[in-house]
């Protein structure tokens, strides 16, 4: 039987055609990612950016044919998909730059000689991939944060095959996704396994099972991640499993800030939170706004009653938008400011605002609402701010809007932020996140689940582990760890030296 | 009542004076360490360089009664405790100029300008401490693994209060070292609750649990390893678990070798398996030598034959080593070339050499044994070495002793190596490990659990989270993170520049 894709703008169920992976085919997906993994190991860095470019415009060359599978899924808007692939295509070319670059390989030689403790051996380290990967996409990032997205992206800039699990919402992105990267990756001369996919539930925790596998790339829900950490709890040989779980993202508003540009922060929070449908993991999900600012409340509940209906990627997000939505009222004793219009078609809904007064903000009004829905928190001093934050699950983000007259007292809480989140956002917002060098999209429990990022260059450093070399003959060394110029950076001797020292 | 500790040269147990830590006490101090994060965290780096190196001068002024304390109670001699301490006042001087140095915090900065994705803002990443750290001292080293050893220093450096749980197996050692570590940390000015210590399995269990604590650092069994991991699965908040758990470090003798340097091998392996009477994570467990080396292996037992019985550091130990050895025999199918003689204390034993052919090695001739015992591996070529190696658990090391007739077969022998260790070791022995900016301690399940070290300056990450600031005002970031010349390196929009750029 095959699997069936649904267009959330129609309720159209279609046949993919797609079968679910069968065990016998999944044992040979392994065995080839594990052939792959030992000819890749033999291949320089340069071939493998030389890969990662080769990816990217491959990506981009199939771009009209991508776009048109998952806006036949996903219901999100054209525009944005475009977006997603220009993103998935330059984060493919921005982990080759960092692979030519080599500092992600943390190279050190110390050399042989006199120590304080006796004589020391000739020691050198540098990071080494781990072995075949398993990515399991997000719903909500069909391209970004799936079959071609960034952990695929970082595992292979770290040396490591890739085997995607395909998600349920959007199989024929998938297919089409991995047929892009298979095809460019054959025609670059890359062994066969680098990259592969499965399809089906069952075939996806049989993948995370198999001991073929070295880690895991995952962005989801809490409770999926916990049933693969289960799955890879009972494994013989356990192996890291990259999460990003959970956030909501809180966001800050003073009241200077609100005196300042009141307009401009609510067209941009409303955007934050209603963009994609609301369906991003940095979406604000509650705004700390204060008791005084009733015209900037007043104009999120304007702009919520006049959105249009926007589809949600599946019926299962639709039907846990409207339950958690349900509970944060009725358990959380959140106000609703503006009810959400579903569709009659059981996928499109337009914005849900809340409220509540931080005084009363609890765990049980904090449950993350996946979709275009934010818990307004009155207050009335920053120090209420920082009590009704411990209401509030860590997050990948938080958000900060001040004036320069709050300097001080932002300081102080800016302190009291830091340990509950990844990264801290200034007069801006947490959406749209840049992918850099120094971009971190990770932060404590349930945000992710490691002190790790799943954007930006460093998130290759997942799929990596350090090998030293003790006393090594020149030729039995890589490259870049012999004697003499290098084309990366090393750290010699306990000196850090820039390529070509 | 108090707890015992006893002198494995006598069999006599003590009364220390010590009393379990109780559920209060452990609350006081876990309370005190999270009050002691908070204020380390406004110390600049320069500050806790110098506190580290206070340490260190601490530790070494109190020699004489450390040494003293560890001779009573774990059976090592007198020049190994002391070149014990000597490592452990190195690493904590090390880890000083490492925070100095200040690379260890990863530091990038992404200037807010236009980008192919458009207008990208401005990020700014680097490493912050997880918070109060718990570290598990191993019984086999009562200073460079324990209350004063690598861990604890690590943390430390990262900016992580400590929380030592004492070792059942040196009591005395552990009371002594925290407190001159608490008296230096109080003379230089350190908030109280930098360091602290719990006393006792159950309150070193509940340590584990608390929810202050943020990472565990443990050197230890298997057995003990996944105890703690299970509480861990057990807390609200999963937390970062660092186990350096099991080692059987194969060694490799090819032919040639043989040829070459039959004798100063025999005499270096067994130096490696029998000192500190084998006891050492690093030890060889398992050593391949060609069939044609009978002398070598003649060498061997004429060796162990004449060795002087040593104490082992305490009964379960003993009673495990002889437990291992009768099953190497028994299920691993081993031959005894010389049986052990236990001293009639229960402490002492003499060296345990066994042989197997390459072609009979299973899983059940691979049982580390803590101690000094050694399996010979008869082997005929190189490739049943690769086979046979697939009966070997996953080490901390390999080592290889080989000439430069071998070269291409080493080549390919070493990729085949590489995957199983995180240290490869030429012509040389495992134990011994260089303390240095590049020295990698760990390697894939079962030696360790994670991708990481717990010997070397990179040690630290463990205890280190990414943290970013989006458009921060510039007094908002921290120093480290501020436009204009720095004092340490940096990536700047990518390109990675030394300090004082």
């Amino acid at each position: 039987m095959s699997l069936l894709t649904t267009d959330p703008r129609t309720g159209a169920r279609t046949d993919t055609g797609i079968a679910e992976t069968t065990p016998a085919e999944l044992a040979a997906i392994t065995e080839a990612a594990v052939a792959a993994f030992g000819a890749l190991r033999a291949r320089p860095r340069g071939w493998r950016a030389g890969l990662l470019r080769a990816l990217a415009d491959a990506v981009e060359a199939d771009r009209e044919a991508l776009v048109a599978a998952a806006l036949s899924e996903t219901g999100l808007a054209e525009a944005r998909l475009n977006g997603e692939l220009s993103r998935s295509a330059f984060q493919l070319r921005l982990f080759a730059d960092a692979v030519d670059e080599g500092g992600y390989l943390e190279a050190v030689i110390d050399h042989a000689g006199p120590t304080p403790l006796g004589p020391g051996p000739d020691v050198r380290r540098m990071l080494v991939p781990l072995g075949p990967v398993a990515v399991f996409g997000a719903s909500n990032f069909p391209f970004a944060f799936s079959v071609l997205g960034g952990d695929t992206a970082s595992a292979l800039a770290a040396g490591c095959p890739v085997v995607a699990k395909a998600h349920s919402s959007h199989l024929l992105t998938s297919r089409r996704s991995f047929e892009v990267l298979q095809g460019a990756a054959r025609a670059y001369g890359a062994p066969e396994g680098t990259v592969g996919i499965v399809y089906g539930q069952e075939p996806g925790a049989a993948l995370v099972a198999d001991p073929a596998i070295t880690a895991v790339g995952f962005t989801g829900s809490l409770s999926t991640g916990r049933i693969l950490q289960d799955i890879i709890d009972r494994r013989e040989t356990p192996i890291p499993f990259y999460g990003e779980l959970s956030s909501l993202n809180p966001l800050v508003i003073t009241e200077a800030a609100v005196a300042a540009r009141a307009a401009a922060i609510g067209e941009g929070l409303f955007a934050s939170v209603t963009g994609s449908a609301g369906q991003l993991c940095t979406k604000p999900g509650v705004a700390f706004v204060p008791h005084g600012a009733d015209a900037l409340v007043d104009d999120l509940v304007a702009r919520a009653e006049a959105a249009q209906a926007q589809p949600l990627l599946n019926a299962r997000i639709h039907g846990a938008f409207d339950e958690i939505r349900g509970r944060l009222i009725s358990e959380g004793g959140a106000r609703s400011l503006v009810a959400p219009a579903a569709g009659p078609d059981g996928f499109t809904t337009t914005p849900a605002l809340l409220e509540i007064d931080a005084a009363d903000l609890t765990p049980a009004a904090t449950e993350e609402a996946f979709g275009p829905l934010l818990v307004v928190v009155r207050y009335r001093a920053l120090d209420e701010v920082v009590r009704a934050l411990d209401a509030v699950p860590a997050s990948l983000t938080a958000t900060i809007h001040s004036e320069p007259a709050d300097a001080d007292a932002i300081a102080a809480f800016v302190d009291d932020v830091a340990p509950r989140v990844g990264r801290i956002v200034f007069d801006g917002f947490p959406t749209g996140v840049r992918v850099s060098w120094g971009m971190h999209h990770g932060g404590p429990w349930p945000a992710t689940n490691t002190q790790h990022t799943s954007v930006g260059v460093t998130a290759i450093r997942r799929f990596l582990r350090p090998l030293a070399w003790q006393d090594a003959p020149e030729a039995l060394l890589p490259a870049e760890l012999r004697d003499g110029p290098a084309d990366l950076p090393r750290r010699v001797d306990g000196v850090l030296e820039l390529a070509g020292a």
